[in-house]
């Protein structure tokens, strides 16, 4: 008990181990927000010292999960990168999660620092939130939702009817500190909690052999990439494969002009290095070219065809959940005054399994005004 | 005489048709240059009110030629551009040249308004100058410098040996007011002038079908694209094919840090909404994306190949000329501080050819640099 009223009176910035002056310049990035009648303050972008997605809730911290470097060359990045033992670890594509409790109850909180009524209601009916907090109340736990209905993202690619979330991290809430990942993994094992899956680990040599075949495997099932980080958490490095570089392409390019140019420019570049790499012959260089073309045109040419033919752009996403919970959803949405178009809307054993878009009001509005046959200087 | 006389007093303002508040703000944007002893000032880039490659000489002004705006959809980009009749030209890929005479002097200004000696000495010998400025004294010569053997580009699709000069407008050099295109072509025509090819002369509906079938046929035979203009030759809308749009990214990618992230996205763009125009099939859609890939996967792939060997990227040119005019090129090239690595340097008929690779240095080093295993963060 007595460390709990310590940690409370701590100030933020103590507590974010940023001094005074420094956390008050930070301040004004921070937005209000609030979840069931409960206040807390986040922080939406990357700023120097401090993750994007920090929350400051009832006196403590929720510190943001950390944006993982990424190299081009697996070859000469890992050994740059890496001294010692790295476990290789699957990415997943989806949405990345904080489990945390504050005072007593237990809220998931998106990339962003949003605490999301669906996730928080998927977390506390998926995962043994109770067991988990009684052993680790000073951490949170840290994964990835992934699965066709969830409200945010539509990779498909995974053995998961509706929606599930894998853990890949278990930090303490306000360093940010990992648990070493076997510890990790074996409390994991332990509490029934699902868990990214492990391909092993190695010295960076080994690693340097091993994840290219990791690699190659992964992208014949569509899979996104891998995470790599030294045995005590600290250090993470991840890689892609070619499906998620030209997934990322194709949905970039299915709302073409509301994606920034570097977002799309940094994936073509992944693909160059890769194919140097890996070793492409003429004959899978070319392959790999034609993947990445229709990534790029296909999703694009659709999208103009849709403003065409009079209809609107959106992001389609389904959630199946007690009808409360997608309730308490759409509410969310439309305090962050995002449109939603309902497309279908179910009820499937007492669940409500809604269907709608996000409205993409940019891209819908260039096409239209260059299918108008607006002049462009450039 | 006296008509010379008042212009050489008129002030550059004056010329240019600005306030003398407006001048003196953009007179800051001018470079100093000159060429054989003779100064001059330049606009290097695009201002409001004023067209880039704007040079201001001997009292005079040679105006830039202005940038020609382009629709992405020609079926309604045409009849939104143009009420009247219009021309349809071919649109050719080489380089932007104005000729004009300056105190008796024939000089050739590139797009940037440089007096290149190279293009000057080309056009001194490939053009009937004196007769041209004897007949049109206060215009300029406007055309592309095409073909293999030319110092700036690299489109090999057109029949010519070394270098050709194809005018498409004659400017008043002040003002930049147009001759009327049927003019102008008789003009070029009885001057033996060579000239871009005319496709017709239609009204905005007609124009409507038949530049798709133009812009195929040009496509199918590597060409770059039309200019549409009034018959008074005020107003132009550009279209470009797909060969083009490739063509251009397929240059970017081999140099894929130094040319930007909009010009490829601006060309990606173009495809999209031509695959749609043009009414692909599913097959000639993924035939146009496999094409797209390769342009940029192949040549981005090559670029790292080429720095994985320890090699520069740099851009090929090769040129013909008599000796002192290219002694005359590398002096210039060198005064630019451009680094220029000598491939072949031979004579023949008097002539010297010399092929040269101009140094790139940020694709070069960047690539170095992600080879060597550098972490991103982004």
């Amino acid at each position: 008990m007595y460390n709990a009223v310590v940690a409370r009176v701590m100030e933020y910035h103590d507590q974010l181990g940023l001094s005074r002056e420094r956390f008050a310049e930070l301040a004004e990035g921070f937005h209000d927000d609030s979840y069931a009648g409960r206040d807390y303050r986040r922080l939406p972008d990357y700023r120097k010292g401090i993750e994007k997605g920090t929350v400051l809730v009832a006196g403590t911290v929720v510190r943001g999960f950390p944006k993982i470097p990424r190299c081009l060359v697996l070859d000469s990045g890992i050994p740059q990168h890496f001294d010692g033992e790295i476990a290789v670890e699957e990415k997943l594509d989806g949405y990345n999660v904080r489990v945390a409790r504050i005072d007593g109850d237990v809220f998931a909180f998106t990339r962003s620092g949003i605490v999301c009524p669906f996730t928080t209601h998927k977390a506390r009916s998926l995962l043994p939130v109770d067991r988990f907090f009684e052993q680790y109340p000073d951490r949170m736990l840290c994964g990835e939702m992934i699965g066709p209905e969830n409200p945010y993202t539509t990779a498909d690619c995974y053995d998961v009817d509706s929606i599930a979330f894998h853990a890949f991290d278990i930090q303490d809430r306000k360093s940010g500190e990992s648990l070493p990942v076997e510890e990790r993994r074996a409390a994991c094992e332990a509490l029934g909690i699902p868990q990214v899956d492990l391909f092993g680990i190695y010295k960076p040599s080994e690693a340097v052999e091993s994840t290219p075949e990791i690699i190659d495997d992964l992208d014949s099932r569509g899979r996104e990439g891998i995470v790599m980080k030294t045995v005590d958490g600290g250090q993470q490095l991840k890689y892609t494969t070619s499906a998620a570089n030209q997934g990322d392409l194709a949905f970039a390019f299915g709302l073409p002009f509301d994606y920034g140019r570097d977002f799309s420019f940094r994936r073509l570049i992944r693909e160059g290095f890769q194919s140097v790499e890996f070793g492409d012959t003429e004959a899978e260089r070319r392959e790999r070219a034609h993947g990445l073309g229709e990534s790029l045109l296909v999703p694009m040419a659709d999208a103009i065809e849709t403003v065409e033919e009079g209809e609107r752009l959106g992001e389609r996403h389904t959630v199946r959940a007690e009808p409360r919970v997608v309730d308490a959803l759409l509410d969310h949405f439309r305090e962050q005054s995002l449109s939603i178009d309902i497309e279908r809307d179910r009820r499937v054993e007492g669940q409500r399994v809604l269907t709608f878009s996000k409205q993409i009001q940019r891209s819908t509005d260039k096409i239209d005004t260059y299918l108008d046959g607006t002049i462009v200087t450039e």
